[in-house]
């Protein structure tokens, strides 16, 4: 075919010169990620983050194409050059199942959107799956073992998915540009060229070991700076009350939703179709949102309109062993007239940013190995100084989230409200010491 | 106030510190931005330009903000300096009056996003308008009258509106920025250091007179690269055909398009109010396209499906003169089963990159003036050759766009088809020689 | 042999696997390169374009490298691709033979150094020509007749040297970069992605063509805001008048010379080997301007401090036929003190930023030819309006210098400085009115 | 004054507005800092590092300027606005005294470039030292002060020397954009965003924590990437050895010194004043080992050679107690006609990422401070784990350097360098098993 290039702020421009590629970006399951968020809720904190699914999985395909090439023309020895294609197709693959505000949606309505990658590329009533059926009858269950991590060729799964992926390695480059962080950027161009297979698996030539290195490091402070950012959580928090809120009326206001959220019926009915998922995206659920804020219910208007308007809850954050001070904040908000169960959450983020292979846990990571002058390979946390102290500890942290209007020392409420600023010393849940008697 | 600060891919930081700007972001009006895309149907063609006008506005107030800061600290003799803050609400809100897919829906439902802005300023039922009289109550009035041309003050209004001004200098960073294209990038701190308030305007320094030039050629590559795309344009068309279309049927199917589109319902009926506006955004509006898809309305549904799946119509340039060539290619078009009204278009996209002041035509331009060392003034074209040739010349194209399946060479249709492809060359319509009897 | 990489802020890696190259770069006459700035005297007006010769030849090595790879791979029906090395080679030894301050040198000792590059390349005593040759023997011919433009393959020759070649693409970048001017910069990806060879040349797709646009005007701006930027050619007038002045005193104080600038007597004799030409940079020319300072000499220790402390020139641009002016200029000038002949300079610099080839001038050039679909090819400035403006025409300025001293009012021979203020208005020479009687 | 400004490729531009400032940067002391390279022999590793260090101390100047610009605008009751000017000429002062590639050259003459520094402030004979007393007689000694950290007001010796300081700010970004090495980059904008002046030093707002972590992990990135590179060190062990060889010949050899280095002579007579100090750069001294290149002392010709072409010694790594096979390496380079005292060396770098303040130890270093919203601070590395884990720890490596002669594999000495290779594995010091009987 005629080589068609896609012009990308982040890898400048990302060929396709492969059929099979083609038609499955032209696929209406593809096309479907345009209308999807990368980063969901963090746009309301980095106005710049609006890029959508779409791009972040070109990008993923083209950094395994990247790699594949380097594999074929270097490494032919130890690397099966007719796996490319696979693995580029199952880069391009391997979010297809996201959906609008996957996190908050999941959890309230117990969608899995890796279950749901697995179905389009398996459910014989795709554009996807027609596309690489004809390719070849058996590609779709290849694709989707790769992406499930049960594909037997170790050096393609983990190029998909490991601590260090074309995967991880495209949404910290993507979520750094679009956000405006300066955290996410490392050296790609370094890591390609240090990146190797190995019989098993992959690994990286020791030269390139400050390159890893620095990309642990910008992978931790992404999370830190932008993933975890308590404002984007605020909306995430939101976002699930009102979902809660609306799963709570349902039974008592079917013609409600059934008018202004129909493709929402199914799920609150909770019995869903992969027709029915795939026919939400932000935009679809946005304009639900916009329509129960004509809602009679007071609590969802005023969240959805909270949730449309960006009136974000504002939060503090908590050690274990706060729950009587959280007991106490619930009550003081619930005594301003806000029904806790809805303007409030509690809200926990935990990264571990790198870890070593542990056979005994559930999922095991997948370390990260440097390969040696001498053939010999070591683990990258015995090399780095700083990636051994992020190894196998978790960073993060809880918050409680509660309305802003908690925080307005107005002359109403005031007592109400300076018993609240008690509980809150310089952003962090303020520990009531106990008196002894 | 304390300071507060918007991280931004193409500025950095967007510091706000007064309390009128500040309430205005977080006004519903400004916030609804969030849902409107700066380039609309380009992010089909350029994926990674899915910034909102939110993001725009933002930086068009940031823009202003800079200039009039160093207005006020080096040219208060000539500047008057409780002008800023006027300034900075008008950049601020100058765009505020955008709807969904702009250009499109306002050919389609006489709409006009300059007096929705208008309105939206003016009309005491907006929370924008609230914030402003709050502040003063001749202030909507005095902020209206810049962005409408109408205000005393010229340096102001160039400010906003000219040649070279605070939201042209932010659109071509910013698109430059997202659709990674490379063209629009200029030295805006040298533009910074060497604009100048006169007396009734704005002038640049000398100094920067190679700097003014690169923006007018940045500006006109952003056009003819970015802007005049034929495959956004491709997308606009469709766009049309679709939403003519349901004018079509709507007068038949007034139930469907009820339930299906409800916010629409007032465009179809000629009756729209300022909330009636307000209530559409790009996720409504493509909410919409969605549920016709199940139209038994076989155009309405194709055209849906293909807006939303991507199916873009093909096209060829061509000259004023070509009408038989269009007319034949049009009849080929419908013996191959396609409606020409609903499945061809002609789109014609021309810019006047610059101009001279020209007082005897309709808005006539402001000319851009470069301050020479004795005080004189010149206008830019005299200066540099690269403007004199693009001044007063008007670039662009003439396109005629038809579906993609005219072009795919099968068996079906094939003459149809090859005399179809008889009509165009090098991408170009193919004049036919008009054969002497 | 293991593949080499030089880190470069170009480029970000450029990569040697060929022993050929690598052993090129470690001979004495590439090292030597090192120490020979790429801008001259540039680099007092652009503090950070200490960039070296040696850094820019690299540059173009990699472009070749890059170019002959797409070609060997894309295009070896029309691409030989047993010249790829040719090229790669011819890249990276086309400057070779610069000096220290080539342009100022050049014209006061009569040497060129594009003989000297051939001389490099050819003769037996070198090691640059001496790897070559164990290559193969008729290696240095070839890769001398390249550079010299009599190679038998013209797809070659322009590669290396045309209006749109390896260096100048790489000269625009790395100039750019390290002046921290925002103009040289085009889309050099874009530009890779379209050039071709075409049976007897070079040719670039017509997709490409608002790049190559992008690229000439690159160009153009790149010499009128920095190489012709008239404090650097303030510089190069000062180090002429210098080298003048050595050259008038060398007969009568050979002993000092001797001394001083051992390395210069050859140049002063007008007896050069290759050896002494490539005994001389920028380094030991510094040095001997510095113990030039000490020379009892008024005029040379005075422009040699001038020179070393950055002293600079001002200057007036002006027309043909001041004459008159230029006299009476002059004549103030000796009447404050100065020599004339040492302490003024007429500098002119004019640049033709593309023309058509035209077969009857001297020295005609390549055009730029845009290649079709359907195979035919078009001349650039057919297709762009502002290229067209540029064809054929020269652009650049005449400027008269002269010392800081005759602009500084004091109270001191106020009346010669008036009357020298008066020849100038807005940095221009102002052209006396003739009266009649 | 009529601002002047300077392009600059790491801050943009910087502008000079100060009368003061201007005349400093114009004296010859100032300028022949053009003539010495930031980062010494780094630039035959890093062949884009070839900035001066004008350029570096333009950028603290600059950083000076935008710091206390932002003090003087928001913290008036706390800083002084009348030390902004004192700060900004200490900033561009800061590394006046540097020399030729300082450090090699300090180890072996004794000279040191912070008293160098002192001098140049404070003696009569400078143009330094007569603008500044011009501007006020007890300028030089408040200037000196700073730079000596024996200045009254803390704030001002803590934003000129700190753990994080405008010094350190500029070289990393710098010495980043230079080198093309993509490590040294840091969020300058919000660290100027959050930096504070306290009573009796400088602090960050805890809002800026990440940013001055980030800046510290940079910080060592670099060093470990860029400053501790071996090739680098490779050149400054070599040109050690040279001087060192130069210093013992040339009691018996005078003459030859006189003629061919004779600003070299005070060091070698160690009678050295500072305008001997001055008359030296790197261009001086690269010209004199040019010269070198002709002595009749084989080691000396042979090591400038080594030197002027870029003949990098080799090395490996090494712990301490291994002096029973560097004995033994030194053995077998010497039995292959390398004289170890010139042909070998040993090369320890260790840095001190980040320390808190430790009252007992020479040079205490002063901690950072990050600021809460209570109005406490807290020691930055017990917030940040990646800081806590660089803090009081070193960093670094020892190296043996040798001939790379002892790694070619020919048929001659085959022996001998097969003995060699058994001493190292995977490029570090192999410890033989000492064998128990």
């Amino acid at each position: 075919m005629i080589e068609k290039v896609f012009r990308d702020p982040v890898h400048n421009y990302i060929p396709v010169d492969d059929e099979l590629i083609y038609k499955l970006i032209n696929t209406k399951e593809f096309q479907r990620l345009r209308r999807i968020k990368q980063l969901g809720s963090s746009s309301f904190t980095f106005h710049g983050a609006e890029h959508s699914r779409f791009s972040h999985c070109l990008g993923v395909y083209y950094l395994a194409r990247r790699v594949t090439a380097i594999f074929d023309k270097k490494y032919a020895d130890i690397w099966d050059s007719s796996e490319s294609l696979l693995t580029m197709v199952a880069a391009l693959l391997h979010d297809i199942g996201h959906g609008a505000y996957s996190h908050s949606f999941e959890r309230l309505f117990d969608t899995d959107h890796e279950a749901v990658t697995q179905d389009i590329i398996l459910n014989a009533e795709t554009e996807v799956n027609h596309v690489l059926s004809q390719f070849s009858p058996d590609f779709p269950e290849k694709v989707a073992s790769v992406i499930n991590h049960t594909y037997s060729n170790k050096q393609v799964e983990q190029l998909i998915s490991s601590q260090i992926d074309v995967d991880r390695m495209d949404y910290l480059l993507r979520d750094s540009y679009f956000t405006g962080a300066s955290y996410g950027r490392f050296d790609l161009s370094r890591i390609l060229r240090v990146i190797r297979p190995l019989d098993n698996g992959i690994a990286f030539s020791i030269d390139g070991m400050h390159a890893v290195e620095d990309y642990i490091i910008s992978r931790y402070q992404m999370y830190m700076q932008v993933y975890f950012h308590p404002a984007s959580r605020a909306m995430e928090v939101l976002l699930q009350n009102l979902l809660k809120r609306a799963k709570y009326l349902y039974p008592k206001e079917k013609e409600f939703f059934a008018i202004t959220s129909p493709h929402l019926i199914p799920f609150l009915e909770n019995k869903v179709t992969l027709e029915d998922y795939l026919s939400l995206d932000d935009g679809v659920m946005n304009t639900y949102f916009q329509s129960w804020m004509q809602s009679t219910d007071k609590i969802l208007s005023d969240l959805a309109s909270r949730f449309i308007n960006r009136k974000v809850f504002k939060s503090v954050t908590f050690d274990e062993g706060s729950s009587s001070e959280l007991k106490d904040m619930r009550e003081l908000i619930y005594a301003l007239g806000f029904d806790p169960e809805y303007y409030t959450a509690v809200h926990l983020n935990f990264d571990l940013p790198y870890d070593v292979y542990k056979p005994d846990v559930k999922n095991p990571r997948t370390q990260i190995e440097m390969l040696q002058e001498d053939g010999q390979i070591a683990e990258l946390s015995t090399l780095s100084a700083l990636v051994h102290t992020l190894s196998g500890t978790i960073h993060g942290d809880r918050r409680f989230y509660f309305p802003k209007e908690m925080l307005i020392q107005d002359d109403l409420f005031i007592d109400i409200k300076e018993k609240f600023a008690c509980h809150i010393k310089n952003r962090q849940l303020h520990k009531t010491q106990i008196q002894d008697k």
